[in-house]
């Protein structure tokens, strides 16, 4: 049973220090949210700070204007701590010991999978972002939108909804992007920020990695990888191979696509991506992997010729099977 | 001076046959808001078609549900011809004669280079797309906005708007959006058809293009080429090459980009943009081209190493004099 914004704000009221926390590998969801709500906490004469265990991504360092710390130190016993965009210790793990530490502890989600640990929690899987959950709790909050938090909560939902075109986009998604322009934001400004500052070594990677592109099944299944080799050629980082599946997945007639990258030698991760007919998750399950059904991901222990080939044949199968 | 949606409505309440015209090269805009137009005109009970002189491209096709003809025999001297998302009749030259063939003649469209040359004009340069402006119309003409009339809509403002992230993007933008989403429409479905729908010539030709990325000024210049070569390999057309400029000018700290495709040998069509800095339309004026700040365009007559070097030192030019 979720907490009310009513309640949860007023929690916030009566505090005096207030530490945020949000999950490793902050996306623009993560830190726009919790930028958001920080600076409508010190608006109301708060000590309040984002503690952080991991560095900013450059896309996302337009965001924190003196409000991330990396600094545990920085308040004993805080009043308050929230964490946002998450739900469970593991997703802060070298911060855990410090968010038990929080006098009260409130949990702001819209990840289906956080169970409601805190003393207050208000998890909501309709959400298309938790910075729509912060918005709400915001005007609880009695704090005007500004140009500052708008274009925070701008970042967070525009991130989430993959600029408002995934399935979780709603009425009220764009009802509150409508409000945020309204308090002034620049959203082009944010996109480009966001979205226009691919690095090149990443655009060549991603070119090497287009370049292995195999069709399988009639053009059905589409399969390419990525290996250490290709990344020492580019200067890319492994995790910068991220979104071609998506890519693939958007290549007429696929319905199904993987990457397959060589985390080590013999060692292959697999990220799977299903369009309108297939099921990822059952495939993922065979090789004790995790997911959902139109994404969903797992480890084999293969060559990568071999793995190709296996998965190649698991995708084919799964859509022959009516998935 | 606009003739108000209440005047055009009354327009087309009084007529029993109308015909609507758009741009050749159709877009999302295009189809999309004479789509949804001619459904709601159909609802009023109005004999009405969308007269057409190109193909719609594959992933437009979901939209016509027997609304476009290219027969223009279908009406004959129809009470109504309107134009949308164009204003003039070199962007339908064919359908020209016929469209002169209306009794009364309406122009709807967003382009800040249309003239009101028709009857009864509503040319709003304020608008994201013309898909704004027809769902005001439809509003006044009293037509229920569906889930199809909807979806339609959809596709013509996610289009133009860039998915809600280009600079056009405002607050009633996103009201607008919200409405057609509790009209019932599926955003996904709409953005899987238009963006999912990549074939995978061009696909390869993309990555056969970015291998020809040369980056000069500090990286502050990405220069890529297309020539036939490429296209005979690949089997992709030269339209297919599109959006790619717009790919290198998300390059973290490229501030003017360039395609250079090759029509003919030693004939070469040029397409730039530009960030935050940069103003090609100062470069495209120089050799007799157009378009504005952020994105222009104009024909060289030399070899392709030559243009490179030409465009890359316009460029930096461009740069270096602080645009």
């Amino acid at each position: 049973m979720n907490d009310s914004f009513v309640t949860i704000a007023e929690q916030m009221r009566t505090a005096d220090t207030i530490l945020l926390f949000t999950h490793i590998n902050m996306d623009g969801d993560a830190l726009g949210s919790s930028v958001a709500l920080c600076r409508a906490l010190r608006d109301l004469g708060k000590t309040c700070y984002i503690l952080l265990e991991d560095e900013i991504s450059d896309n996302l360092k337009f965001l924190d204007k003196d409000y991330c710390t990396w600094d545990p130190e920085i308040m004993k016993d805080p009043d308050l701590c929230v964490c946002l965009d998450c739900g469970e210790e593991g997703r802060f793990p070298k911060r855990a010991e410090k968010f038990r530490e929080g006098k009260v502890k409130i949990c702001i989600d819209h990840h289906r999978t956080s169970d409601p640990i805190c003393d207050y929690n208000h998890i909501d899987p309709e959400a298309s972002a938790t910075g729509e959950l912060v918005y709400k709790l915001i005007r609880c909050l009695d704090v005007p939108i500004d140009k500052e938090i708008g274009e925070a909560l701008f970042a967070a939902i525009t991130t989430d909804t993959g600029n408002f075109q995934y399935t979780n986009t709603t009425a009220e998604t764009h009802r509150i992007a409508a409000e945020l322009y309204d308090a002034g934001i620049d959203g082009n400004y944010v996109s480009i920020q966001i979205y226009e500052r691919i690095r090149i070594e990443r655009l060549r990677l991603t070119t090497r990695i287009l370049d292995t592109l195999q069709l399988f099944g009639d053009g059905k299944v589409a399969i390419t990888y990525v290996n250490q080799e290709m990344l020492d050629e580019t200067g890319a980082g492994m995790d910068e191979a991220e979104g071609i599946v998506a890519t693939l997945r958007s290549i007429d007639g696929v319905q199904i696509s993987a990457i397959l990258k060589e985390k080590n030698p013999g060692e292959i991760k697999v990220s799977m991506r299903a369009k309108e007919q297939g099921d990822v998750a059952m495939i993922a399950k065979e090789f004790a992997g995790g997911g959902h059904k139109k994404a969903a991901g797992f480890t084999l222990h293969c060559s990568m010729e071999e793995a190709v080939t296996l998965v190649s044949e698991k995708a084919m199968e799964n859509l022959a099977n009516g998935y």
